[in-house]
């Protein structure tokens, strides 16, 4: 076993993460003089922005997940390797992974962040987190089937568990769950659940600062609350969920909500590897980087997007973890490591805000755009633009608008499924 | 836990099984005087005859798949359950399940086949079934997963085996399933791994019987062995798989082939349950029943679809176990229970076969109608038609027509996303 990729006379990229950043940068590095070997631990490229809505049964896991093979068919000196990075041996120019060493001359770490629990282990267990199209999986299964032992539940204190959702992170990710089940309460649960009272359903959304999605306008925010407030959801600010015990949510006031379903969006923390010096670390574990990506006293180790911390004037607590940033920087760093090989200047990273959007039910969204704030349905409609031109294909494209359309008018998401996959031990 | 359903002054009639005839008696039993229960241990239809496109990447499993609880939307008096039967107490009215017991005035077992492995229990651990969802996605999985391993792997014999696929069972499953892979081979395998040969990729199909398709007609059988050779399928007949050690299939001459990726669709066996005496069986495991589909000794307690064996003078060894003949006997049934509630005479079932058809690959397939026998691009069309009229919705209809020219034009099935998704134990 190991990466079987023969050294030619190109200096060799190797890109660590095929996400929003990773993802523009090989696309940028397509007929390039570079050999470009992409690194991901999935086969796919995902959206996250629409996860929840694979959560919700809105969407099918392949609209918003692409297979890395097929955006780089047949494109050469290109390389995509499926496996988990461990180490990265700066000194030596190399990475350690689950599938053997590999060297490079130029290293790009876009490898993103994960889910940070704080540390809890009982919620790092039994919380559901929603990064992945397998955990946007997993809530959609884990939500049905305790609706479906509801409807079985004699005890109604254990049925009220079952139907009660616990959301913790009031960022976008946050409104947006909480949103969409609000919807599901209201559209779905009367008509597929005869034997179960709707309004047993109670939707919570915890937050721990004062208001929610918190890189957004004051405006933007308020609005937020107030059409989840509309649909019913319970927002509880200033408050921090400090354990989760005996089917019970502990709330830093002490006060518990009882829940089998407890989705944790409340905080993300950057990749980790093996042998990169703590000192070159930020907040968050995020790696501390000059204006052109580099890390400290690297010349040829990049990271970009969520895994990196960059200030500029205007952020100097470094930029948001957004898709925008990694993409721009993605698209720089190509730039830049051409200009690299050929003896000329780099070129300083400056981030264009181009806005933030968050939507919350069906016409209802909010948008921070330049020079102005939206809200309900243009805000929803621009929403929907701006995600439906960012998936990738045209066939997603039409898959994508179609469950929209249907679901808009049907005021129904319909892929309700229940599917657990395991991994067997075949070939041992 | 329990059943939580409220016994009415209608009599109950509890269905086990959602498949194609427990679908259909349930759709006629609409609007009757009976209450209805629903059993099945999934929470969705499946469409087996589209499971294969799945596997290969072609298809959506929501596409195929059909939440119980949409289907039945607001219909009064009928309750879905997941579960899983374990025993008929047919004495006392009774049925034990996974999650509790429940009385029944009429109980239809329609509960369908599982995969046999004939006893050998290395088969059974390591080689893949296709008969669910679950499963198809599972073969999808691990096709592309072995792919991936392809790549990276250095010694030519272990490459060799991951890129072999031994499919056994030469029925139609056994024949869609290795033309897609044909297909695969020829068409993506160049664009999507530039570093493995696809001439490395050897797909055998190995069947006991002399030939293909045994249901069919000899000329269906030869033309579907004919296109299978021209797409350079390895057709292995009168040869039976005996074993599966250390990586190599063992056939019944003791030749052996090494691959990392058995398909099993070879034969299956009826569903079991606890408490129903065993002479009451045929074989197969097949529930005996009379014309009117009750099992011997029970006026309240039927079997219809692949679960029974029921004969007629011209199906002296019972009814062909396809889903013509569960929607047929499913359909009456529902005509029966009525007249049976009426005090009216039962009508004894005949089957009328519309014809057997099975697709090869792209303009490619086999047909058996009432005074016809169709090959090639007609057959292929009538195969289409006929399979995109039985999926459920319309907008299911659009997503498979979508997916389907999309694929024929591109010659491309673009899902190939590896995705696991354990079940984690999260409430316990």
């Amino acid at each position: 076993m190991g990466f079987n990729i023969a050294k030619t006379n190109k200096k060799r990229v190797v890109i660590i993460g095929g996400g929003f950043g990773g993802l523009k940068l090989a696309n940028k590095l397509r007929g390039s003089n570079f050999q470009v070997v992409l690194i991901d631990k999935n086969n796919f490229h995902q959206f996250p922005p629409l996860l929840y809505q694979v959560a919700s049964s809105g969407l099918e896991p392949g609209s918003i997940i692409f297979p890395f093979r097929k955006i780089f068919q047949k494109q050469k000196d290109f390389y995509f390797r499926m496996a988990e990075v461990k180490a990265v041996i700066a000194e030596r120019n190399l990475i350690e992974t689950s599938i053997g060493e590999l060297t490079y001359d130029y290293l790009v770490i876009a490898s993103g962040t994960i889910t940070n629990f704080f540390g809890n282990k009982t919620i790092e267990e039994k919380a559901l987190p929603m990064k992945t199209i397998q955990e946007a999986l997993e809530l959609r299964n884990t939500l049905l089937s305790n609706f479906e032992k509801a409807t079985i539940c004699t005890d109604p204190e254990e049925r009220q568990a079952l139907m009660n959702v616990v959301i913790v992170g009031g960022g976008a990710t946050g409104v947006e769950v909480s949103g969409v089940l609000a919807e599901m309460k209201k559209f779905v649960m009367p008509k597929d659940y005869p034997d179960l009272k709707p309004s047993d359903m109670n939707i919570y959304l915890i937050e721990g600062s004062p208001k929610l999605l918190g890189v957004m306008s004051p405006e933007a925010s308020a609005n937020a609350e107030k059409f989840l407030k509309e649909m019913g959801v319970n927002i509880i600010l200033n408050k921090r969920v400090i354990d989760y015990q005996d089917g019970k949510v502990i709330l830093d006031d002490n006060s518990t909500i009882t829940t089998k379903t407890l989705v944790w969006v409340s905080g993300v923390t950057a990749t980790h590897f093996d042998h990169i010096d703590k000192e070159l670390l930020n907040r968050g574990g995020r790696i501390t980087v000059n204006e052109f990506n580099q890390m400290q006293g690297k010349t040829n180790v990049f990271a970009i997007g969520d895994v990196c911390f960059q200030t500029e004037e205007e952020y100097p607590n470094g930029h948001p973890q957004v898709a925008q940033v990694a993409i721009q920087q993605g698209n720089l760093l190509a730039e830049n490591l051409k200009q690299l090989e050929a003896g000329k200047k780099l070129k300083p990273f400056h981030y264009v805000n181009l806005g933030t959007l968050a939507t919350v039910g069906r016409n209802k969204a909010v948008a921070d755009l330049k020079k102005l704030k939206l809200q309900g349905f243009i805000a929803w409609m621009v929403w929907m633009l701006v995600h439906l031109r960012s998936i990738l294909g045209i066939k997603n494209k039409l898959m994508v608008l179609i469950e929209w359309v249907w679901s808009y008018f049907t005021y129904d998401q319909s892929i309700r499924l229940i599917i657990y996959i395991p991994k067997r031990k075949k070939d041992e």
